[in-house]
């Protein structure tokens, strides 16, 4: 069962593509996945590179997977490159510690599923994921 | 450059989704995927279990890699399944022989890519596919 | 260091293909392994589905890793299909146990490669890879 | 349906090849993918060790899957090693940072495929994969 409504997980995935092609930027896929790390919804906007949604998987399935955020994943590459890298191997390659995958959380704080943008540069994946959770009124961890 | 615009794939997906719904199906899951078997859109119905993505898309997937719709791979597979299952070795697990799966054709017949739907039975599979086809005007196989 | 020089296969590969075409046959791949099953050359022509290389390579690296043509394994598939499956898990998912897969030898009968076709019809695909072998002037076993 | 024509795929796999041999390169292999990442054609000269076919492969379909040159990820796996191991990892191992992995253009910029050369040094490899290219009068980004 998984823990974010499609109603709800599509209205991120379009609020934070309308967010990146109003900013100017590049075209983007959106991954939205449950507390499991199950796929809820995807969608890959036209031009967007075909393996923009292995990216935006393994962004949101590390975070969910680990229970942290992509900003907190890829400092952590940076100090400790190996453990990072074993860990995605752990997980068949479904990890992408790089901004842009971003924890969603409940009222309580407990982890419900996690976004994953690929396209731009991870900064902004970043914003057009925050601004698709933003638009969907849930707290969040980047 | 994928063949089925975002706006397209979404509008299937919707239309499939809400065909199954208002029929009493089982909750479902839709993959659209272009002429080169690359995700463009999935959305994975509440209630629908997590490996539905997964099925849904080795359905499409398997269309698009052999160009043959999922009904032919069904009854390719109850008359010869040894050569079934060779071929969805060869994809890496990534074709599944059952009505659900269902080709996307353009005006002059060339392949632009395939729907796949699993959560119901195939029947029943096929028949969310072809309504969300036919919502979106594009002629199709199953 | 593989036993089929290049010059070899693409000229295996263009008389099938042409042969093909000649004969309305349906658009196909041809792929040439040497000895130890390893890609030499490789067409996909136009209008075959993507997944007609793998399939190609699974008939072709079959052959070679069994030395066997491939109707003699689609035969052991038809009466021993557990085998065959088990055969094609254990080489990764490179074996298609259909006609279309034929062994290439040299004078003194040593298995040289494989060429594998799929595109068409099982026996289609063999005549292809026939044509194509036999204008090469290469003893074969199908 | 793919975007790059067989017959193109072939022009610049040839010339690519004479050009390495008149340059005294060390035997090659090259790939042709779509835009899919999906393969067209390949040649493996004589003399070219059997895994150079993998490595073109992953070269172009890297190139593919992240709409980025050979040449950038080359730069950007220098500066963050990380990211682009993770990146292969997503994409099954089917990506290779090194220069050798070029992008194909139609006249309006979208990407139409890659070529991917593997067997001597990444300068000579993609000074082959750009001499094959420019025979065949297409546009390319390294």
């Amino acid at each position: 069962m998984k823990s974010i409504a499609l109603k709800t997980a599509l209205s991120i995935a379009e609020a934070g593509l309308s967010h990146a092609e109003k900013s100017g930027f590049k075209p983007m896929a959106v991954v939205v996945v449950d507390d499991g790390g199950r796929l809820v919804a995807f969608m890959r906007g036209d031009g967007a590179s075909p393996g923009r949604f292995e990216l935006a998987l393994a962004k949101a399935n590390g975070c969910v997977m680990l229970g942290v955020g992509g900003r907190a994943l890829a400092a952590l590459n940076a100090s400790n490159p190996g453990v990072v890298t074993a860990a995605g191997n752990a997980f068949g390659g479904k990890l992408f510690p790089a901004p842009g995958g971003v924890l969603l959380r409940d009222g309580q704080g407990a982890i419900i599923g996690a976004v994953g943008v690929s396209g731009d540069t991870p900064d902004n994946d970043e914003a057009a994921a925050i601004a698709g959770i933003r638009a969907a009124g849930i707290d969040f961890q980047p």
